[in-house]
């Protein structure tokens, strides 16, 4: 886990729809962002539906959610605390989010 | 301009949702899916924002379109014909494309 305290987030006007498009078009990307849905998470109690995945690759599924603008995280002790932007994508792509974290996985070929 | 008069397409229970997110993440691939909003197009009418593009990349982003399920791509006499599945994705996945099509670009960080 990294111990940088304050990492680097888009603001709300620099979000980009297809940066949200992507960082969501990976379904473990997409499974961190579903889990975020009903609240903030410490980084430790997101999980990866492939347990096996190294933890740099988990740090960098987590560093495309944040540079996209999907995902805060932000210091909290010696972890990192995970939130959904919700209200921040909400204003940029009214109804995107929703939609998204509403839709069946369809992922009958990923 | 492929000759093959029969492409593969997904079957609407097919299409996924990463893949459609994944299609649409890329500038290029997002603005033939805006130019399609109006009703179909020849392949020849719809146009890159970079016309430098060469062929075979116009190709290929024709190609995820249509592997993803968000276009279809149709003989059309010596030509091919593009249109987007709207039907199918508003059933797979609601409100989905028409938040991606009315959303601001906001490509302020591509």
């Amino acid at each position: 886990m990294s111990s940088s305290p304050n990492l680097p987030h888009p603001d709300r006007s620099e979000i980009s729809l297809t940066s949200v498009l992507f960082a969501l078009s990976d379904p473990e990307r997409l499974a961190i962002a579903r889990q975020l849905v009903d609240g903030p998470l410490d980084m430790a109690e997101c999980h990866l539906s492939n347990p096996d995945v190294p933890k740099s690759t988990k740090s960098h599924l987590m560093k495309v959610l944040r540079t996209s603008g999907v995902v805060r995280n932000e210091a909290n002790g010696r972890g990192r605390r995970l939130s959904l932007r919700r209200e921040d994508l909400d204003a940029r792509f009214p109804g995107l989010l929703d939609a998204v974290l509403s839709a069946a996985d369809g992922n009958a070929k990923p």
